[in-house]
């Protein structure tokens, strides 16, 4: 399988992140990506490739124009602010939320931070834009390649895409590549394209873009956001809405679920996927539902990681898979590549 | 003119709150109110009196009660939660923007913290609930001495409260003095109430909970919410909803306005309160209007604040004032002393 690699990832680094109510120390680390390149090269899972550059109005197909103009200029008008701006990240303070309007683009700086995002564990650096678009790139070259016939490419890049919305920031992710590559799929000819998420978290932002969609099934196992992160999506009566009725399916499990469950939630999920008469699917491959995963909760172990693989082989479809979360920087490259090996193998 | 003064604020001592992208010292300070105490007492202006008990009911008058339950309980929960947090104060960092949830309560209290909240530049302290109930005390103290005759009184209180919306906190604000005072006039037998915010910042929680109403009459001057705090409400084109369509009026300011100008909408503020046929005013009292607010904008200068309350005075109708914001500590006491000497003075 061919993986495009995002060159420009480690420019995203950022330094601290709200948790708990207090900053800490980003999980979100350039060691993740270096750590799954490095398996991957030592595995010889396939060839390695930068991205071919592309026509930056492709990201408007998921992205607002307001957004994605803000994004990019974030961080010079971010460091034009105030003397020793360009030596701390930026981080929003306030956010409009219920009878709160998000229709007006203020011009304050932090208002706008705030309008486009919905947490403070989400820095915007110096690199943020450069390596958020570069991603963007991997999810498209990975897609293109998947349309025109590969049986499945990767998308290894950071910052992850499965939390940002068509015009918010948040959950360490600034452009939503999962939902970049499903729409580049569907522009290719794929008549119903699933993407399913596997990553711990449930993917608030993929789950928005396609909501009122029948034409991209959205499918996602995930820790009950009754008590994990991101809260206020993810609830088992999200099912889709107007013309995507019956297009979403979420599958919250508790924490503390083993492989057991969770295989048996997967399979359900990729049940789902083949009634929806998906012709491709995109993965967005978290592995933060490892059993070491320092802020997530269930119980897979890194073996089982190879068998997540044969049975997203077994679905039969043209996949593109996304890399998203997992936080046990030693072990990521490891559960990664066995995903991807286990597909291969089972090919 | 009586002032009801709460014994309970310097239980409410925030340590640190984001801004501008970094958790910095608290702006909301017990001082504020000592300052406005002190002065009073210097210039005899009236008795100063704890209010008497409330009933909790009351507050379910204006907040929604899961928002209340969440408030009484918060602290005891994030002491529980992890060692070491009671030497910290709980801050949210995540929060439901458009296409998220709000009308499930997730069991885990930092979605709690951001459900009920929308920036994270209000602690939520030990003393915090303690402090903002006895202020919710004063608010309606003073409501029912004007309901009872008074010509007016003044509830000396902190946290401040026109930001808090029915169900969320912010802007260093929890309980929504001043809605809880109107709604206790209108409940006394006023057939319809005007809030006048004269803070430096639009009270948007305030708009929130009157907004569809019009028996409650809102009008605010402010900074322009385009580049002011809290940004995502208090345009000119919010006029109201449903019933309460044409009951709301904001008049948003450009930074650098001086009394000229800012007494000018004062005057078009009184004027329209005056149409309204409000039959009891509520005065949302900041006074971060001065031209030495550190993080305010407008150019009033000390002795404008006494022209300031005999123009409230010539509303001529009862007054319930309540104390809102202003951080130029050193100087809040003879503002607001002047304000209340002015209104006392013209009578």
């Amino acid at each position: 399988m061919i993986t495009f690699h995002n060159g420009r990832h480690a420019g995203h680094a950022g330094r601290l992140e709200m948790f708990r109510g207090e900053l800490v120390p980003c999980f979100e680390v350039p060691a993740r990506a270096e750590g799954v390149l490095h398996e991957l090269r030592l595995r010889g899972l396939g060839p390695i490739e930068a991205p071919p550059a592309i026509d930056g109005a492709l990201l408007a197909t998921v992205h607002q124009p307001r957004y994605l103009e803000f994004l990019e200029g974030a961080w010079d008008e971010w460091v034009a602010l105030a003397p020793g701006n360009d030596q701390r990240d930026a981080l929003p303070s306030c956010w409009p939320v219920r009878h709160h309007r998000s229709d007006v683009v203020p011009a304050n700086f932090a208002a706008r931070m705030g309008l486009f995002s919905f947490d403070a564990g989400t820095p915007l650096t110096a690199g943020t834009w450069a390596a958020a678009r570069e991603g963007a790139a991997c999810a498209l070259a990975a897609a293109h390649r998947v349309r025109d016939g590969a049986r499945a490419a990767f998308a290894l890049t950071r910052p992850p895409g499965h939390h940002a919305g068509a015009d918010f920031f948040g959950g360490y992710c600034f452009l939503n590549n999962a939902a970049l590559a499903a729409q580049a799929l569907r522009d290719g000819g794929a008549g119903r394209v699933a993407v399913l998420d596997v990553d711990y978290h449930h993917g608030n932002g993929t789950q928005a873009i396609f909501y009122d969609r029948a034409d991209v099934f959205y499918a996602s196992l995930h820790g009950d956001p009754r008590t994990e992160y991101p809260f206020y999506l993810g609830h088992a009566d999200e099912t889709g809405a107007g013309d995507g009725l019956g297009h979403n399916l979420n599958l919250p499990l508790p924490r503390g679920t083993g492989y057991a469950a969770w295989s048996a939630a997967l399979a359900d999920a990729l049940g789902a996927v083949q009634r929806a008469g998906a012709e491709a699917l995109v993965v967005s491959l978290g592995v933060d539902t490892f059993d070491g995963d320092p802020i997530s909760g269930f119980r897979l172990a890194a073996a089982d990681y190879l068998r997540v693989g044969e049975a997203l082989a077994r679905a039969g479809l043209p996949t593109v898979f996304v890399f998203e979360g997992g936080y046990a920087v030693a072990r990521v490259g490891e559960l990664t590549a066995n995903v991807l090996e286990g597909f291969e193998q089972a090919g």
